[in-house]
Parts: structure tokens; C-alpha cells; sequence
């Protein structure tokens, strides 16, 4: 008799973005013409950049022809781009311990957080942030790594406490942890880290044994000196720690799905019998096994990103939705809001000083601004109280939220 | 201490294609000037339709400007493709009960293949059809329910074995399985089931509580009345069968990255807590949790294949493909080889009368004739003495084939 994965029956249920949908539209409906503007979502607005398009024009023309037709790319990624990466991200940023063959080209972050969990053991402890991005806990629970739910809290997942007293920053366990996801610049706080900061992680993942999980979707919003892009600016960080990336917010991909993981070929661990494992090696075989590439006029588009015009492309919309983000961040700090994020990050993430609830925080948002959110306990029980504002939309939305804002909460 | 997945360490490497490779580099640098003709690939060589690069190069152009630019699209598929994909596959094939909720676009059937492990609980008893596409073993010993390795079989898969004396044609199974691999018309054999056939495995799954995971990739080559395009042409196949397909083989998208996958919601089975499951609901949250859905311009082009001009450009490939396989077949058929396959599939499937090992087999192609093939037996044991040519080559080289194999092996 087919039995399904029960861990299905202990995962509740996600409501944050449906319960947004529903008061958004239950508002709507009650006031036809309020005129709402979505500073909800995670997503870009800009078009996709000219080097882009015009890269993925040029191999959709090639895919139209048997003589430059190509049908079944590498599973880990045409050579071409894997170098790509490797020359500008890595390399050109002084990350010489990088190679190309430790890159795997994947259909975006989401796709690599969710499937990474093949490689891991059975009865690891694993440790998430809280706030954090729901897809590590509930990918842990799908595959059997949480426990059960008792209290709020996953029986088998440390919860690495970000609360507002520490700046939302976690602090090192206390206890034994096997595999830590850590995001920065972080989604939804908007948080930063230094590299000396990141490198405590490191060291401590080095003298545990751990695996670091490294989510840097957001790595182009860094713009102050210090702050970490990569993981691998961390000594030692290549023997303990996995990068995940995406071209999704830094070159507007959400609707092309491109991204890439980087497993070093120094990340070795031991199998129980004592043999050594090489975490390269397995990711190799997992993608091989379980994925078939990304498409070719796709990986053709990423490339021209490390063009010089599509770095000028890239570089002119991460400056646009920095400076959406630090519109709101000014408005809500005059508005007597402690804030997060907006300098490193498209996020700004806030709270009152009259501990009001998310939710009750979002209502009011809705209701006197005509403005949509995200409330942040949906990241976790740390994010109580707070919102996350996105710097993704418009220049002219943001600034007509700035003013409903200075208009409704002065 | 981080431990990794120990499947890993028991996953046998897969040397059939490398093995093929070192061989056929081997032959080459000894006889430079052999001119060897690839007939072991399994990718198309005719390029994209002409519907889907339109569509495609119109989709990319809409990504270039902020009014037509898409984000994020669901997870699940644009409804525009899951709609086109029901119409025409399903309603429009008198399979009415399938609906545009039950289709899960993807970026590939091996993606899915690889993946759908997730909704498995533990414990299952799974078997695939020996010989069979190495990705259902392979990805049953990654997720940890293969069992260990003893004399070439693995303690906890009931292998299906489709020997020559049964036309490769796989009979029902003696023991209670909970989860069936079929894959029909049948990579690698090129053998297809007629409905009657494959009615005989829904009822046994009906009759078990079994669930069965239908690999149609190679739907678009059934050229014969009476057979099996899709498994939901069986009575009650919705109750007990998921069926995965891809655009690959269709209509040239290896080199793009879509597919789907169909859950019908009438797909249900039991927690251990008697709880009633739908497998539909698992997907999705499996999906949404794991996956961020296929990228804008590729669903486009997708959509384009079932206009009157797209269906007229895959019916004009596929019968290429399946002329190819017919000259082979024909071939090898007049040079005393037995076949199957090359009607209902573009490969075809042969071994000489006097029991000559696949490996031999390959040598003999391979040097006497300057063909690569692949080896049966790298499908499982039951594909030893065979081997596999494809009808993917370009006309020209079948028929180059064809005349090496006449004048060689006559």
C-alpha cells in the first residue's frame, strides 16, 4: 500500500501571502477607490537589461537552425558561463580558491535551498534564523530533518534568535549545530554583515565540523565597505560552506530563472565509516541525477550580465531600488520608526515604538495609508511587531508611499 | 558534526556514457580519420519550431520594457500553458476528467522523475522495469529507499524484468509493490503498451493501493491505433497514477527546459493516521516550497506548439525521427538482427541471434562499422546482448548508417 511522506501532514499550512491576498481584497472591495499600492512584494519591476535581451534574442536566432541548434546542455552548466561567473564574482573579487567546476548553474536560489538537503545526513541538527526565509525550515520539515511541531517551535531545528536588542543579527549557538542556513544581506531584514562578523560563522562551522548554508541572493544590494558579498571573503570558508545565488534581484531573472550554488572542492566531510565525502562530488551527482540544466538562450542571457554594458545595466537598477529603499527609510525614521536594512538591501524592515503587532501594524497600513505589506512574524515569532517594505517597486509608488506615510502616521 | 547523505557513498557511479565516450575517443585518436557517426545520443537534432521561436523571441521582447516585463509566475505554470496543455493533450484526447489544476508545468521530466521521491513516505516497496532509464534507481538511492546493493540488485527494489522472450514487455508483478515505474513508449527499448496492456497495471495498482509513475516522454511517437499515448486512457488511472512528460522529445526543447507533470485530484491515499492525503495538494506545497516555476518566454514557446502551425511542425519532426528509426529498423532487420521499437519510438532496440554481449556488440559497431551505439546492458542486466540506436541523427547519417551496417555486416 502506497504510503505518502507524512512529514506533508505536519507542515501547516503557509498562510502569510494568502492572508495578505484576502484582507488586501476584503479592503478593496470595501473601498473601490483607494488606489493600494503593493510595497508587499519581493519581486522586480524594472525590465530585464538590454545585454539581456538582446544576448537571449541572439541564441532563441540559434536555436532556430539545426547548424547552432543545441539541445542537451551540461547539466552543471555551459562552460561559458560557469567562467563567466568565476572571472567577475569570484576571481575579479579576489576569491582566487574559487574555480569554475566548483559552480553549478541552476534554475534559481529556491530550486538549490530546497534540493541542497539530498546531501545531508539523516539526524543532523540544524539551525535556522529567526526572522528568516520560510523555504529552510519548510524545506526540512518536506524532507524529515524538524521534528515535530510543539509550542511553535520544530523539535529537531535550533532557532538562531535575531531579535530587535541584537539588531536583528543572530548570535553563535550555544550548542552543537551540523548545518546552518545563514542569508546576508538578509531577506527579510535587510541586515548586513561584515565579513569580520561573518567570519565568527565561519569559525565556528570549522571548529564543529558544521556545513553553512549560504543564501546571497542579495549580495549586489551591498554598497558599504566591510560588508560581505560573498562567504568565501571568510577564511576557510571554502571547507565549510555551500553559496547559493541568483541572477533574480541582482539582474531582474525572476522570470527567466537563472542562479547558481557554488560547492567547493575543498567542503569534504566524513561518511560514518570513515570515508571521505566530497560535497562536489555528490552535488555533481544529485544534479545529474535529478536536474537537466538550465536552458541555453537563458544561460546565454546570464552571461551578458558580465558584459560591460550589462554591468552598467546592473548597476543602474540596483542604484534605483537602493534609492526606493532609502526613501522609505528616511520617511519612516522621520516618522519616529526604528528601521533595518534599505542600505545593503532592497528591504526595509521596521517597527513601531508602541509595540503594536504585525498584523496590526499591516491594518493600519492598509486601512489609513491604502498601503500593502509584509507583516514580519510571517519570517518567524522574532519578527513580531515588525513590517518588511519593499524597495522593488516603482519610483514614483515609493515616493507616494513616502508621502501617505508623512500625511496619515505624523 | 555534519554528516552527509551516505546513499552517496553506496550510488554506484554511472559509467555507462563515459565508458561509451573513453571507448569512442580511444578508437578515434588510433584512426583519425574514421569519421564515426553518433548513434548512441539520445537528443534531438532538428531545431526548434519555428511557433515556439516566434514566441519565444516575442515573449523576450515583452521582457524588455517595465508595461509587458513578468516577474515571478506561479509556481505551478502560467494558467495560459496549463490550459493549452489540457485542452489539447487531454480534453481534446476524450480525457475529460483531467483539469488545468491537475498540470504542473516543469523544467523537464527529469526534474520531476528526480523529485516526485518527495511525496513518498518511507518504507515503500518500489519497483522499475529492468532494463529502464537509470534515473528511477538512481534517485531511489539518493532518497534513501533502494535498500543496499547484493550481487547487482538492490535489497529493497523489485526489479520488473522485461526479457527478449517477452517482447521486453514487463508482466505484472508476483509480490505486493506500493510504487510502480513505467515508462511507455519505452526508453530504452522503443517497446510501447496498448491500452488494453497498460489497463492491466492500473488495475493491479487499484487492486494494491499502488501508485504508479508514468514516464510518457515519448508520447508524440505512438504512430499505431490501440496504443498507449497517455495512462489516463485507462479506466481509473486517475485514482492511482501521476504521468510526467516533457517537450523535449515533442518538439525539440532539450535545449529549453519544460515539461509537466500531471496529479489528478482524485490522487489520494492514506497518512498512517488514516488521514486522507491528496497528492495533488503535496505537489504543490512540494513546488512552491522546492521550485519557482519555469521562466516567462519559455512557457511562451511552449504555448506556441499546440497552434495549427506548431502541431504542424511537430507532426513534420516527429515523423523525420520516426522515418530515421524505420530505415534503421528495416536494416538491422534484413542483416538478421531482432528488433523492437522504431514504430512507436524513435529508438531502436536490437541483438544479434548469437548471443553476443552488448560491450561486444559495441566493439564490433564501433570498429568495424565506425557507429557508436549504446549498450543495452548499461539500462540494467536485462539489456544485456542489446543495444540501443537512435532515430535522433539527421537523415543523412541514418542512411550513412544504414549502408556501413550492409556493407559491413552483410
Amino acid at each position: 500500500m502506497f504510503r505518502p511522506n507524512e512529514n506533508f501532514n505536519i507542515l501547516p499550512p503557509n498562510y502569510l501571502f494568502s492572508e495578505v491576498a484576502r484582507r488586501v481584497a476584503d479592503f478593496r472591495s470595501q473601498n473601490p477607490g483607494a488606489g493600494i499600492i503593493r510595497m508587499d512584494i519581493g519581486d522586480v519591476s524594472l525590465p530585464l537589461p538590454q545585454a539581456a535581451v538582446s544576448a537571449m534574442r541572439k541564441a532563441v536566432g540559434e536555436m532556430a537552425y539545426a547548424a547552432t541548434f543545441r539541445g542537451y546542455g551540461p547539466e552543471q552548466g555551459y562552460e561559458f558561463l560557469r567562467r563567466a561567473i568565476c572571472d567577475n564574482d569570484y576571481k575579479g573579487r579576489g576569491l582566487d580558491h574559487i574555480s569554475p567546476d566548483d559552480i553549478f548553474i541552476s534554475d534559481g536560489a529556491k530550486s538549490d535551498l530546497g534540493n541542497i538537503g539530498d546531501l545531508f545526513g539523516s539526524g543532523l541538527t540544524i539551525a535556522v534564523c529567526n526572522p528568516g526565509y520560510p523555504v529552510y525550515v519548510d524545506a526540512n520539515v518536506i524532507d524529515g530533518n524538524a521534528g515535530i511541531l510543539r509550542d511553535g517551535r520544530w523539535s529537531r531545528l535550533v532557532s538562531l534568535e535575531c531579535p530587535a536588542e541584537s539588531d536583528f543579527k543572530p548570535t553563535l549557538p550555544t550548542q552543537d549545530v551540523d548545518v546552518i542556513y545563514l542569508c546576508f544581506p538578509c531577506n527579510p531584514t535587510g541586515v548586513a554583515l561584515s565579513v569580520t562578523e561573518i567570519q565568527e560563522w565561519v569559525d565556528y562551522a570549522l571548529a564543529h565540523d558544521s556545513l553553512i548554508i549560504f543564501d546571497s541572493a542579495y549580495e549586489a544590494y551591498v554598497s558599504e565597505p566591510g560588508i560581505a558579498r560573498s562567504i568565501y571573503e571568510a577564511e576557510g570558508a571554502e571547507k565549510c560552506a555551500i553559496e547559493i545565488r541568483s541572477f533574480s534581484k541582482t539582474a531582474g531573472f525572476t522570470g527567466l530563472r537563472c542562479g547558481y550554488t557554488v560547492v567547493p572542492a575543498a567542503l569534504r566531510f566524513a561518511f560514518s565509516n570513515g570515508e571521505t565525502a566530497s560535497l562536489r562530488n555528490m552535488w555533481n551527482r544529485r544534479q545529474s541525477t535529478k536536474f537537466n540544466g538550465v536552458g541555453y538562450p537563458v544561460q546565454r542571457a546570464a552571461e551578458a550580465l558580465f558584459s560591460p554594458e550589462g554591468q552598467a545595466e546592473i548597476r543602474h537598477n540596483v542604484s534605483c531600488y537602493l534609492e526606493n529603499a532609502r526613501i522609505l527609510r528616511d520617511t519612516l525614521e522621520s516618522l519616529g520608526f526604528e528601521t533595518t536594512g534599505g542600505i545593503n538591501s532592497p528591504y526595509v524592515w521596521f517597527r513601531d515604538m508602541n509595540g503594536k503587532g504585525s498584523w496590526e501594524l499591516f491594518d493600519l497600513l492598509l486601512h489609513e495609508c491604502h498601503l500593502s505589506s509584509t507583516p514580519g512574524v510571517g519570517f518567524g515569532s522574532a519578527g513580531e511587531g515588525c513590517i518588511r517594505f519593499t524597495g522593488f517597486n516603482s519610483r514614483k509608488n515609493t515616493l507616494r508611499t513616502a508621502e501617505r506615510l508623512k500625511e496619515k502616521l505624523l
